[in-house]
């Protein structure tokens, strides 16, 4: 599979090296300067041994399948008018909180993910991985025998699919959550998510899953 | 603990079963005509031996200190014209959800708890139990080992934790969320819940949760 992460931050540079340790996955990196894709490129080969390419944004998305957007939701924008994302599968992971963190800044009858996907009408946006904090993917997915979840909405099945095989191969359990409307709610739960990390004390190893009663 | 529960529902009636069980609880319980409250707990008693009292919604929330509100969000404003709610601790239990399970009638920059405590300045209004199918509370709030969380926010600390530890008492995993602006992204992790049991397949037997990586 032939990713593209954008943005090498915290979530950026941790989706990047859990990506590229993956057998299959080639991963190209871009960052907002021409020099952040190859720093990261070069500090996660030298950290964890694994190999990326990186280049500009336009270039990492020509050459990829899936794209991922690991900038803030208030990013997104710029980038959506200077690059073609037309017939990519493009994930988006933000939360549109608030700069003082207080609260989102879409939702109820939209969302990010669906102001996404009427600024790339060509793209195929999926909401993924928006409630797991980076931390998270510093210790892995495996959280004492229960694989992280990571909700996957999309109003396209294929592109829905192939982010939730991508996030499988990962260590994920991947959990089909819908239309892309659905990202009205997801996004809500990223936030609570970071309620509970930041603001009530649990920490960032938490994740939201949903827990089942085993048939009796 | 002096408890009214105001709604004969499917929720209600679970809600009031559950309680009402419990060593320390009065329930009165209380419909929307004169005679439903008498029958659910005639209905209760026959079936669990519980016992609960009734009377008109006016009575059972004179003579409680927390009263559960578990009848559809639409309905709560005829009743706060209706009912002197003041000192009352007064938990809200509603998703707001569309006549056509579409989607949710309020949220974003307000909520139902928010609304309700416009409506009823005079009640401490707690947030809890919204993400908790009436199907689960049949089976029980054990699943595998794991208790159901009960999600609680209020602006009143003393109110939250009076319903944290009745949640507790009741078998609940109490998680303190907050102030009742969160009931903001709590409603929507009710509507994604329901989303996932009725829409996706999971059927009634699940719940959210949030999984947390035990210390190394």
């Amino acid at each position: 599979m032939n990713i593209a992460i954008i943005g090498t931050g915290n979530i950026g540079s941790a989706l990047a090296r859990l990506l590229a340790g993956i057998k299959g996955n080639n991963v190209v990196v871009a960052g907002k300067s021409a020099t952040d894709g190859a720093e990261l490129a070069a500090r996660l080969h030298a950290d964890s041994g694994v190999n990326l390419e990186s280049g500009s944004i336009s270039r990492a998305v020509e050459q990829s399948d899936v794209v991922i957007l690991a900038v803030p939701y208030g990013a997104i924008a710029g980038i959506a008018r200077s690059v073609n994302f037309d017939g990519k599968i493009l994930v988006d992971l933000s939360n549109p909180v608030k700069e003082d963190f207080s609260g989102i800044t879409v939702g109820f009858s939209t969302s990010a993910a669906e102001e996404i996907q009427a600024l790339l009408p060509g793209a195929r946006v999926v909401k993924a991985f928006n409630t797991v904090f980076a931390q998270v993917y510093e210790q892995g997915l495996d959280f004492d025998g229960s694989a992280v979840p990571a909700f996957v909405a999309s109003d396209s099945d294929a592109a829905r699919s192939t982010v939730m095989e991508l996030a499988a191969r990962a260590g994920f359990d991947p959990v089909d959550a819908g239309p892309l409307s659905n990202a009205r709610y997801l996004e809500p739960l990223g936030y609570l998510n970071i309620q509970f990390g930041y603001m009530l004390g649990h920490g960032t190893q938490i994740a939201p899953a949903w827990i089942r009663r085993k048939a009796a």
